[in-house]
């Protein structure tokens, strides 16, 4: 899917418009239909609140209809049909297409379970979460009434929309849609960053396996190149975080213990806010570490 | 084995001194009835000074043949047939009547290969050891030559006598064959020790599963009531302790992320000195978290 | 005065009971009288029971008159005839006999301002206090009324009382009067204790100069073969223990740079609770420190 | 004094380049006559070694020369007369125009002592300096032989240049000349930068009075708007920073000791090279708090 300018589309043909923003709300074109009429947007976030403003102002047959639009998660029938292209792109971001037999049949289950009483699918940004947490988002939306429900499958529906918008149209604004997980080591033995120490980044799981996130090395400032997850939503999830400081200091001749007291460390640790700035460093001697949460 | 009194060994008949001796080194009461010439002693130090220097006097073909005696490492035929009671309980100590069908494996290539090239088996003190560590250990000594093996498996057998001997005989001294791993939890958030949290120790393997050692809750002072390993060698190898911090700062009431940025916080070391103390605190906020080793 | 012990205590007659413990509370055998009365004490705890209650159970009139028999804080005047040989030794402890003039002012406005609203003299158990905290409790009760003041008064005179019966009485139990200020400096660079950092302990003032309580030089444990404080109550105030830690890494060939990051260590902190137990650890590699509130 | 456009100063007549530069070397236009055949320059930088050059380049009478140019040292006499302003304002900087007595006289037995030996001043870069620092370049240098003198003024004179070339002329490269001094507070009780927290900057100095650098309060983002030391040397020399965090966690509400066991913390620290970037940030909570060499 091209990206376009929002002066184009502030210029272009309603036709074009609507054609061009069509699936930011999944089949709902008639979204774009009414943003349309609000042209010209000053930036993108302006043009995204009209979108939501159209959804809010819509009659509740029209709420419940674009809830309906959405597809089952991680249905293996749908997935062989008909998904829209955002969609499916979105679910197999957090490993949806890549469920064990146990891991489908749990999601099975809470798809089943959810629309058997609301009426509707269950609803989630899927590029916010981990199959962990969607599991848990899950548990906690079950007892909730309909109403409820409705006002969150919205709020939902608009996370989805904003990463669509974001990731389609280019606009001198952003919107508040990408969050930031970085980290630094800190040789305090040497009193200098450390540079040099290979880590890794696992998304851990209650069930089934954990999946390596991005491995890196650290640089000469003590930190990564690029920050470990950025440019999107860090998935709220466990972590864990692991740098081979054993490797590093015994290349620096340092006096170790054999086997070293520390060699690879891990630190464990959970993101809630998917777009906020998570900085997690390590404070590092070849006896002693420790660990914050930073910004 | 019941234990003796050293005023009653310093007694007794030589007979039945050696008797009560025969086996500290294996298969070799000889070393008893030299020792028993030197009584009385003043204390069990002394008493292992005399066993050990008969050790040490004796001539090559001897000190050959008291290496002989020993088993090779978890065999699983002389298992079967006669291990003395002392060797067989060292051996399952570590762990090694557990041993999975790979591990049996490893093992045997381990004393195969160490006796086509010494002629002798592989001895070390295993109550010192984890499963990695032995299987380090072999790999290191195995291209020395084979004096210096006979050097270094004499060290061995010292070690497993002076335990056997510290388990057997009272005296006012003790044998300085013992470790401690101990923790202790501060509470950095409130400014005291954490109490009631949860903890566990392992101990981890590169083949095989992970091993629980034990499990505990801290105290009103922030530590195990007894030390997490004590009255032993601390055995050479890796651990991970597991703190519950989560739960801890939740039932406090202290406002937490959700999920909580900090729950199960791992820390990860290795214990290179059995007969050390090795303290590893944590020092815990809900946000940030150091460790070190004390002592 | 030489030290009773409580068994001779219980056993003498009622006029050498008297006589012995007539100036725990400052003027007043009739404390000591009526406690007699309930001999024999299973302890010095029971003991001082009696001797509250004995107080808690006097006429309006009578616990006045005990609180009348306090000398004035710091009276230049009174010092040089009738204080008791204990008041005197207390009010010396916390330098009321070095004050300088301008202190001797504030402590004489304390003094006139508080028993012209009160009639009665401003007490309170000196030991457990600094020239500052002493001003600072000043300010905090002299709003107070009476009733409150005179109820405050008798706490204050309690803790006196406890603190010379403690001093004056062996038991088997003891009083639970002393407090314990310590540290400990750990080596995160070497991982192993600090041993041989000179340190130096200051009460700090708001008024007048810094005074040295102790210096000392970590042992082999990197503590200091004496807590700081300890044996009396750790008195509530400001103090500043300083560390020499350049000089350690320095002998200890570690390459620092020039002058070194850190030298000399100021740790700034306030007691609060007199009978505590109260560790100030320092945690230090040449780049970097911690320290906590350790118990 | 106006500064000047590197491509003007490419361009301009060789009269006008000279007098532009005159005083980038004390009292020594020669220098900046031999540079201005080198002309254009590509930047400051190769600007910089031009001059340099012709000062390696002279005969050792020319060096000799051009180092008797420079003032003594916090001479009184000479203040009153005939300084350069650029001298002048370098001397003041580091507080050579605000010396007691005491030290008048202390830098007084410096330059006499140093000119009687060599025949020619003691100079060093004051702004890369702070008193005491001055008194101990001087007391290493003073045993050095007139060759190796001769050498390092030359150095201490480039370093001079340095920084007047880079105050005088604007190009798109910068005179590697400046280092920075900043901190951050980081509030792990919270989990989150520590605003609104007051701090001071305070020189120490063996001898005479501290002197504050400045005075800061933190940001959102727990730092200060501007580095606490920046867009010039940072002074080698002892520094206290000190940090009031009784007040700031008591805004929050926070339990806390009375008085709070942390109050004013000062983090007390030597800078060692004035062109590095310095960070020094604090891990506090009402309990605890850690310091570290950042960058």
């Amino acid at each position: 899917m091209s990206q376009k300018r929002l002066a184009d589309l502030n210029a272009c043909s309603t036709n074009d418009f609507v054609a061009a923003l069509a699936n930011v709300f999944e089949y709902s074109p008639w979204i774009a239909e009414r943003a349309a009429a609000a042209r010209p947007f000053a930036g993108v976030t302006q043009l995204f609140e009209a979108m939501t403003a159209a959804v809010d102002q819509a009659a509740p047959e029209r709420r419940l209809a674009l809830i309906k639009a959405h597809p089952d998660l991680a249905d293996k029938t749908q997935r062989a049909e008909g998904l829209t292209a955002e969609s499916s792109g979105e679910q197999n971001s957090v490993g949806l297409d890549r469920l064990s037999d146990a891991e489908y049949e749990a999601f099975g289950r809470v798809n089943d379970a959810y629309r058997a009483k609301f009426g509707f699918p269950y609803i989630v940004c899927v590029r916010r979460q981990t199959k962990d947490s969607i599991l848990r988002d899950f548990e906690r939306r079950l007892p909730n009434d309909a109403d409820a429900e409705m006002q969150r499958s919205i709020e939902e529906i608009s996370r989805i929309a904003a990463l669509r918008l974001d990731a389609l149209v280019t606009s001198d604004d952003r919107l508040k849609v990408h969050g930031r997980l970085s980290t630094h080591v800190l040789d305090t033995h040497g009193g200098r960053p450390a540079a040099g120490i290979a880590l890794e980044l696992v998304e851990l799981s209650d069930r089934g396996a954990a999946r390596v996130v991005t491995r890196a090395i650290t640089n000469a400032d003590g930190r990564t190149d690029q920050p470990l997850i950025h440019d999107r939503p860090v998935p709220i999830g466990r972590y864990e975080l692991t740098f081979s400081v054993g490797r590093y200091f015994a290349d620096r001749e340092v006096a170790l213990s054999d086997p070293p007291f520390l060699d690879r460390i891990p630190l464990r640790f959970s993101v809630s806010e998917p777009e906020g700035h998570l900085h997690v460093p390590l404070l590092v001697t070849p006896w002693s570490y420790a660990t914050y949460r930073g910004s």
